[in-house]
């Protein structure tokens, strides 16, 4: 018999059960915002691939500048211009400079930049500088932002836009990420209809499908909704086989009949292993988890707010394991706005709104009884109360991990 | 002549010139995830629309329990069993109970539910109930979750995946949201080659656009990448009228030259009215906002990094403002791993890694020479040093905002 397992053991097992299903693709560098960089990125070529100038001004040799002031200028010969988008086809010789726009490339022969306030034009194909330019003063050189050979981005990453901009300056059109996850999702329960029937007495809408749907795409997977299952072994199994079948992990939500409990765990253990019976956390305690080959597969709980915690803290963890995705959550400091009792032994989590107020940010509880999915739309956010602490007071701070994104 | 404003001062002036363009469309419950809601929702119906038990047990009149305990049991008539998705067709009478599934229908008269672990099945149609139980327990009553008129969610509001639970709770499969916002960009300058060319000397290639192009359409909105313009003001002011009148917002960035800075200036005000000639913060300086109607144009600095900065801290804003989006950015406490120069008057904003270490979360300012776009590939989030800030020191605790999604 598996026993109740505690969230960090559940993390852990996720790491040692399962690996990434390695299944990559190539998209579009306009279509690779978000995705999850399946190989890293070495630059092949020198970026910038000439010395550019940072200001608007003349190129020179550093050492002809050296001493001179406002009132002795060093009078270089003006031995060309370099127009923006073009080389620089020439060679500065000693005592002369060159016209450059900002972003314009620096002749051969010259280190550095002065920018066109400090000099003056004397009409008669001289300049005067009137401060002298240290060497790489106001210049990019050659392969100052990449360079051969350089790892410019880690498989793993989920892409930036500024790591869009990194791919675009090194002309990386094509790009190398994993496949979008074939997540698989069934409801049961004999009391559901699907959201778009109204229910009879005794009924109640599918949350979970809709709701686990948009978490999973949200996350970047890919998402087959296959319906509402009944309370049938034998029609749930197939149910159960034909996703898996065709999904990279199916999630079965719901039943909080024993018999559904019961064929859930039957089932996936006719599939492959049961790997989980149970997470020591409230709401979210009916949870399984099994795997086929690779493929996981994991019974939510039927109660809404429990099938929605359970997802975001050990199943969109579990799919970035099989991504190859890097998964990182960062937490908001906040204060809590009224006491909070927690006395179970269970890691118990729960939904806030925020609000800053003076600068500082405070956190509401939202009470809601189990199940109760309405009362948690608007909230901005979640914190943990660990299995050991009996409570939290009023004005405690907190760590929120926010819903909504930076 | 428009003075540089600070930060706080171009964030004022946005909501002031500018207003919702209030275009809404209907999009399915499905696809709802991350768009703005357009409306406020408010409930026209109960969820549940009965009283459900939460735990597998039997249905009771709490004061028939009163005062039993494992020696004295309450002894109750069984009056029936209410199936997992049925009605419960009858009113309990007074000393009887009925069985009810987790999330069964609780009978009429009924006001209570006892847990199955606290009774005994006598099998001659009696129940032994050995704990008592108070009014309410175990139960959801008819509109605990939602009831007629309760606001659900507030209009400008980023749905979320819980969100989209508590619209398929009430049936709603049409959700008003605001129309994707359609931007124009157009990056500017003669050095530019699209990302796909290799550049020839002189040249490098147009980074802003994928960039930006990426960064709005995480932020939502569709792109129309007008390409790039060269220094000819007749053919740019062409290319601004055009994408001006098929999009919603048109960015025009790059222009290091003081040719193309000019005609930006003369184009906005040309189309309307320039708001703002430059923002007070490193990078970024070079900023220009107008608006012709209630459609925005911005010009945006040519250096990469520059525009990033802009585009996340001034045109996210606006394109929120454009919206009707409630736009809320959290921070995150982290401490810097080495110290940190400023000492210009203006707002700096800086890159920075992310890692932590035995609990703490340490920042590791990314340096880069202005406009250098790979050495930000892999930032994981960015913070503020205040104009009158000279400086952060190492273990300075800072106020990170992150690129990553919780």
């Amino acid at each position: 018999m598996l026993s109740v397992k505690t969230p960090e053991e559940v993390l852990a097992l996720i790491n040692e059960e399962f690996e990434a299903l390695a299944e990559t693709e190539t998209v579009s560098l306009y279509s690779a915002i978000g995705r999850v960089l399946a190989e890293d990125i070495t630059a092949d070529e020198y970026v910038p691939d000439f010395d550019r100038s940072t200001v608007d001004g003349y190129a020179v040799k550093a050492r002809d500048t050296f001493g001179c002031s406002d009132a002795i200028p060093a009078i270089l010969s003006l031995s060309g211009e370099v127009l923006m988008g073009e080389s620089a086809e020439f060679t500065l010789e000693r005592e002369s400079c060159c016209a450059v726009p900002t972003g314009g490339a620096v002749p051969q022969g010259a280190d550095s930049v002065v920018m066109i306030e400090y000099t003056e034009d004397y009409g008669d194909g001289t300049i005067g500088i009137m401060k002298s330019a240290a060497p790489g003063m106001n210049m990019i050189f050659r392969g100052d932002d990449v360079f051969p050979g350089k790892t410019v981005l880690k498989k793993g990453r989920v892409l930036s836009s500024q790591d869009i901009g990194a791919l675009a300056a090194m002309g990386r059109m094509e790009v190398p990420v994993a496949k979008k996850l074939h997540i698989g999702i069934i409801s049961t329960g004999d009391e559901l209809v699907p959201p778009e029937a109204k229910p009879l007495p005794g009924q109640i809408r599918d949350v979970n499908s809709p709701m686990l749907q948009a978490m999973l795409m949200e996350f970047g997977c890919e998402v087959t909704n296959y319906g509402i299952g009944k309370d049938d072994e034998a029609l749930l199994t197939a149910m159960v086989e034909k996703a898996f079948s065709q999904c990279d992990a199916v999630l079965i939500s719901g039943g909080s009949s024993v018999g559904i409990k019961d064929a859930t765990c039957r089932i996936i253990e006719k599939l492959g292993t049961l790997l989980l019976h149970g997470i020591a956390m409230k709401p979210g305690k009916p949870t399984l988890m099994g795997k086929s080959g690779k493929k996981p597969i994991v019974g939510l709980p039927g109660h809404p707010v429990a099938a929605y915690f359970v997802t975001k803290l050990f199943v969109l963890p579990l799919l970035a394991r099989l991504e190859g995705r890097n998964f990182k959550r960062y937490s908001v400091k906040a204060r809590l706005t009224e006491s909070i009792g927690a006395n179970h032994g269970r890691a118990q989590y729960q939904s806030v709104r925020l609000e800053e107020r003076d600068g500082v940010l405070y956190a509401s509880p939202i009470r809601s009884k189990s199940g109760l999915i309405t009362n948690l739309a608007g909230a901005e956010g979640w914190f943990c109360i660990e299995r050991d602490c009996e409570g939290l007071g009023k004005d405690a701070e907190i760590d929120v991990f926010t819903e909504q994104e930076a």
